[in-house]
């Protein structure tokens, strides 16, 4: 897989080395499970190179640093890149300072961010992004979406692997809900309105509508606003109804901040201290014998350990799809 | 109010200044509509410290200083002083590093998490907090309540005020439960499930069951658990199952971020920024033509404005309660 998303990612302008790692990223979204930000996704990233929305040459820029904050200019360039980018700079500076930021304008779609709090975790750190979204829910109590779903990472190192919190503030990801929606399945609960104002699980209706459910409500609705105006002020890039005026969505505002554990006073004992609680945790007297009680992340790494022995599932659709760029 | 408040405390030991610290946070968030972190939650902090749960003379103490982050020992004083004092350290970080963040271990409630939000938002910091709580939400599928709520605070400077989300991960706080019982109200959701494990909207079959709905169901109870991790892990203090096991809710573990904007490049334009998106977000089409489109903090504006004006509407009963202590 990594191979053929690498042949057409070089076909469409990439340099061998930054072909390998967007590939890279694309095959181990999919090994993880979260198609939809990977195979799945792969012909929509190559449209948006197609349409300008992504400038494949494109690198990011330092605009101004701050004591452990920096800026930086996406120009535009893979999202992925950037992201990995950033990352590799929010580690640097905590490495530095013990705590460290950067805030990027003007980026594309990152895909999965949970690659970012999966690297930066493994690597021992605590980790925190989000990033904002053009306008796809609205605000509690309205019908337009004026709202991005806005997803935030929270990550922190688990034996030799992580915990890893990767969540958009609506009800069910978009791509959760096209997933379900190619599956013909209903999702589990409501999800958003459907154009008549009432609350529904069929995700072609919400699809249709655009009214996703916010997590919690007016809460989620709330937390979207302030990721948006977080990312929007500390990147000083576009918010996301600046975002929404654009066909594709692009121009995105990111932040990133990690926390080096090996510098806490109390490092030896974290590791302790986090299989308690996750021990704690799992002890959880459930409802129906069936019932797991899973930590996020638990199910990624379960999903990965399967797809390595079987292989990654494709649909032939979707395969079909890809060779043909 | 404060005079009683004041007059109460340094009858329990507290200085002259640490009293009227005190007393001044639960008188304003009184005045801002907070009750259940003001006035209603006042013999309860008094019975804390009768039952030594909260020791009034206690000082925070530094731990360790890595670079931008600090981490503090409260000491089980009370917790509002130590959160105003991590808030005024983080602050302090900032100023030095562009980002800081105290971890603080041992501490107690620190009542409302929004008071330290508009206090430094206010004074033009980006402001994050968060604390862990006792065991008060089940995991996802789970009917023993072994996450705590976790609220967590989000805030930035608006106009001379501030944009303030402060939530906890049930999709109804116990304070808000217990007012809407004290009422005979019901939720206007779904907040929980009753001791047949069915979805119920009334508060008190909530309270006596425990099964508090987590915000976004799995997504809450993740992010739960995320803020409890990394709290413990920070600060070096008790994680939630811990705190469990003492008869009151103690010594907690808060974490606190800043970031100050004044050291932004493009700070001349961060609040135009903060102003468009508002602006736009109170554009919103909105379903019924009686639907207010607030963010978060608005309505606390007004209510304080109100109380200004009118004086702060307190519950005979409980004023009695309190006039008696």
């Amino acid at each position: 897989m990594t191979i053929e998303f690498n042949r057409i990612l070089v076909n469409h302008g990439f340099t061998n080395e930054k072909a390998l790692t967007c590939a890279t990223i694309f095959s181990e979204n999919s090994l993880d499970g979260v198609y939809t930000h990977g195979v799945n996704r792969f012909s929509r990233f190559i449209m948006y190179i197609e349409e300008k929305c992504i400038d494949v040459s494109a690198e990011p820029e330092i605009k101004s640093r701050i004591g452990a904050i920096e800026q930086w200019d996406g120009n535009l360039g893979p999202g992925i890149l950037n992201a990995l980018n950033s990352t590799d700079r929010t580690i640097a500076l905590a490495n530095e300072f013990g705590i460290g930021c950067v805030a990027l304008a003007n980026t594309n779609h990152w895909m999965r961010g949970g690659t970012y709090g999966w690297k930066a975790a493994k690597a021992g750190y605590v980790f925190i992004c989000w990033t904002n979204t053009l306008g796809n829910m609205p605000a509690w109590g309205a019908v337009d979406s004026r709202l991005g779903n806005n997803p935030i990472v929270f990550a922190l190192p688990f034996n030799d692997e992580a915990i890893v919190l990767d969540m958009a503030m609506s009800q069910f990801s978009y791509g959760k809900m096209e997933a379900a929606k190619v599956k013909g399945e209903l999702l589990t609960f409501p999800g958003g309105y459907n154009k008549e104002g009432n609350l529904t699980n069929d995700p072609s209706e919400i699809l249709e509508s655009w009214r996703t459910l916010p997590i919690g409500y007016w809460k989620g609705a709330g937390f979207a606003l302030l990721l948006d105006l977080l990312a929007a002020v500390l990147s000083g890039g576009l918010s996301t109804h600046e975002i929404s005026k654009s066909k594709y969505e692009q121009s995105l505002s990111q932040v990133f901040i990690a926390i080096d554990l090996s510098k806490l006073a109390q490092s030896s004992v974290i590791s302790n201290t986090i299989t308690n609680i996750i021990n704690d945790y799992h002890k959880s007297a459930v409802e129906f014998p069936s019932t797991e009680i899973l930590y996020p992340g638990e199910r990624v790494l379960r999903i990965r350990k399967e797809n390595l022995q079987k292989g990654i599932p494709v649909d032939k659709i979707i395969w079909d799809e890809v060779t043909r760029l």
